[in-house]
C-alpha cells in the first residue's frame, strides 16, 4: 500500500501523473490519498496529517508526503523505515512529526538515480523522485539501495504544552474542514494507551480524563484579541447546537469546537492561537 | 466493493484513515468515493447522493454513508441488507432516500464492539465503527453478527409532488456542482422503468414523456418573490447558449438548467424552491 | 487501468457512479483520477491536462476525457487507440492535443449501443457511455466493435510560439493550483527529447537551455496592461521568496512562477496573456 499526502490539490493532474507513475512500476500497488489540499508549501500541516494518519495502516505501507517549497534546491531527499512502515519525502521535516512517534530504523537519502523517472524535472520530484522510488520499495527494493545512510532527519519543533499550576497552556496546531481548532494537548481515553506503538519522543502532556464530563474545567483559546470559553465535553452533541466545545478529538488532541456549526469562523480560530485549559 | 458518501471533506485525513482502517481489515476491497463534499452536517444532501448512485453499482456493495452531526450521542449505528447490497451509517435518514427505494431485507443495530476498532473515539466514527464494519461485511461477516435486529430505520420525509389540474408542483431537492436545480419530479425515459428495481416506496408521479422536447409545456422555478420560465427539452445544449432548459436529469428527476452556465448562480436558485410544471 | 479527466467537480456523486458502472463491466481495472475539477465547460483545460499525463501510463491504458457542453447533442463520441494507449471521450477537441503527441492508429465513432448503459440519458454520457465503452476496452473488447471508422477528429488548434529577432512570444495556456502560469513556450531538458515518444504535429519551438540559469535573460508576461519581468532559471527556489521566476515546468513547458506564492494571484495572470521570451 502507498499513500499520498501533498499540497498539490487535486484541481490539476499532479496526483493522477503521480498514480500513473506508480502503478507503472508497482502495478498491484494499492493506493491511498490522505489529502491533497494541504495550502500550498505549509510543511506543519502535511507534517500533523502524515502524523494523524499513519498509525491507522497496516503495516508495511509506504507513506509517501511531497510539501515541497524548496524543489529542485540542495534539500535532501529522505526514505525512512520504521519498525512499522516506511515514509518517504523531501527533508523538510514533513516527515517528522509522523517519525517522532515511530521506532526509526534506518535513514536513507533519496540519490540514487537508477529509482528516478528520467528526464528528472527540477519542480515535480513527486512524480519524478517520490512516486517512483515508493513504488519500487513496496516492490520489495531496499532502503540501503536508495542512497547513503543518514543518521537524522529534519524536525520540525513540536510546540511543547506549558504546565502552570491548576492549567495547561497549549495552542492551536491544526484548522480542520469543520472549523475545529486541534490543539497540541493531547487528550486520549486512556484505553489509547496501551494500544499506542512505540513513541520515541515528544509529547507527555495528557489531559486528565477525569476533566471531561465533568462539567470540572473549561478550555478557553485567546485568538486575537478575544478569549472564548469551551466546554470539557466527550463528544460534539454534549452541548447544545450552537454551543462551543472542547472534546478528545479523533486525533488525540484536544479540540475546540462549535457544536453544529464551525468554530474557526464563528470565532476567528488561526493556528498558534494560544489555548489555556484550567 | 465498498463505496463511501461523507461531509467529511477531503483538505483533512479523514477519508484517507478510513481507507486506511478498512484495506487493513479487507485488504482486496476496491474502494469508490460517490463524495466527501456534501455540506457539513446536511443528512437530506448525503441521502440525495447515495439514492442517486446505489443502483449502478454492482450486487453486494457495500455503501457506507457517514453525515453525522450526532456521532458520540446515542443516536444508533445500523447496517441494512437489501436483495442488491449492504447500508452501514448513523440512523438519522442519511441512508433512508436509497433504501426507500431498496427491497429491504434486514436492519441491524450495529453493537457488536468486536467489529470496532478501539479504541473507540467518541468523534469520528467513520474511521472507529463504520470503515471496520463495512470491510468486515465485505469480508463475509453476517449482518445479524453486528447486534439486535431492528424493525424500521429512520426515514427523511420525501417530498411528494403535488399533482393540481393542468399541473404538477415541486421542489429543489439539490443543486449540484453544475447550478443544476435537481427537482422531486420524475422525470425517466419511458424504457427506464423496466429496468428499475423494487421500489418498495415513494415516488410515484412521473412527468409525462410527451411533454419533452414538444414546446408543449415549460416548468417554472418561483426563487424568493422572482418566478423563472425553464423550456422543457431533452438534453442541454436543445436550447441556445445562456437559455434556461428543464431536462430529465440522469439521476430520474427534472432538472432546471442554464445551457452553458449555472442556474444557480444566475437565478438565485435554492433548496426548497417551489417548482411548477403546467 | 483507466484514467478520468473530467469537469464534474467532486462535491456530487457523477465521479462515483462512473467508477461503479466501470468497475461492474470490468472488475479488476485500476481507476486512476486525473482530475475532476477541470472548470465546467473548459474544453481546453481537459485537452491541457490529459495531454500533460498521458505519457506517464503505463502501455494499455484507457483514457477517459468527459468535459462536454454539448452532451445529448448531435456532437461525435469517439474512441482512438495509439501506439501506447486508449482514449475515450466528445469528439470536440478534448482529446487532440493528446492524440496530437501520439501515433494515432485508429479513430472509431462510438455508437454500438451494446457497450452503452441502458436506459441512455441525454445529460450524463460519462456514466452512460463513456464509463462502460472504457470498461469494454480494458477489458479486451476490439475498437472496431464500437462503430464505424473515422479518419479524423476535431482539433483545438495549438497556439504557436512566434519566433522574432532575439525573442520568442507565446501566451498563458493554462494557470495551476500554485497560481504558475503555464506557457505554450517548450522548455525541455536537452535528455527529455530522446524519451519523447513520436510528436506527430505541433510543437517544435524549444526554449534554449543555454538560457536557463545563467541569468542571460527573461521572460515577461503582460496581463492587462501590466509588464511583469521573471527571471530565467531552473527551479523556484533559485530565486529569492517572493521573486518572480520562470522556470522549465515539469509539463516540458515554460512557467511563469513566483518563488513561495501565486504568480496568478501576485501578478492577475490569466490564459491568453502574452508572454515574451528575450
Amino acid at each position: 500500500m502507498i499513500t499520498f499526502t501533498t499540497d498539490f490539490g487535486t484541481s490539476d493532474w499532479f496526483v493522477g501523473v503521480m498514480k500513473g507513475v506508480a502503478l507503472g512500476i508497482a502495478p498491484r500497488a494499492r493506493l491511498v490519498d490522505i489529502t491533497h489540499d494541504i495550502r500550498p508549501g505549509d510543511v506543519r500541516g502535511g507534517a500533523f496529517a502524515l502524523m494523524a494518519v499513519c498509525r491507522y495502516f497496516p503495516a508495511g505501507t509506504v507513506h509517501v508526503a511531497v510539501v515541497d517549497p524548496g524543489v529542485g534546491s540542495q534539500r535532501r531527499a529522505i526514505a525512512v523505515q520504521t519498525q512499522h512502515a516506511f515514509f518517504v519525502g523531501p527533508d523538510n521535516g514533513v516527515l517528522s512529526w509522523a517519525l517522532n512517534r515511530e521506532k526509526v530504523e534506518s535513514i536513507r537519502q533519496i540519490e540514487n538515480t537508477t529509482y528516478f523517472l528520467k528526464p528528472l524535472s527540477r519542480t515535480f520530484h513527486g512524480r519524478d523522485v517520490f512516486a517512483p522510488v515508493a513504488a519500487h520499495l513496496q516492490r520489495g527494493v531496499s532502503l540501503k539501495s536508495l542512497g547513503r545512510e543518514l543518521h537524522d532527519y529534519c524536525r520540525i519543533p513540536w510546540p511543547d504544552p506549558k504546565v502552570g499550576p491548576g492549567q495547561l497552556r497549549g495552542e492551536i496546531v491544526y484548522v480542520d474542514r469543520f472549523g475545529n481548532g486541534i490543539t497540541n494537548l493531547e487528550a486520549r481515553p486512556a484505553a489509547a494507551d496501551s494500544s499506542a506503538r512505540g513513541e520515541g519522543r515528544g509529547i507527555a502532556t495528557r489531559l486528565d480524563p477525569r476533566w471531561l464530563g465533568k462539567g470540572a474545567g473549561t478550555a478557553c483559546v485567546v485568538t486575537g484579541r478575544r478569549k472564548v470559553h469551551f466546554t470539557l465535553a466527550e463528544f460534539y452533541a454534549a452541548v447544545p447546537p450552537g454551543e462551543p466545545v472542547a472534546v478528545p478529538g479523533s486525533s488525540g488532541f484536544l479540540e475546540l469546537a462549535l457544536n453544529g456549526g464551525s468554530a474557526a469562523t464563528q470565532f476567528g480560530i488561526e493556528i498558534g492561537d494560544e489555548v489555556i485549559v484550567s
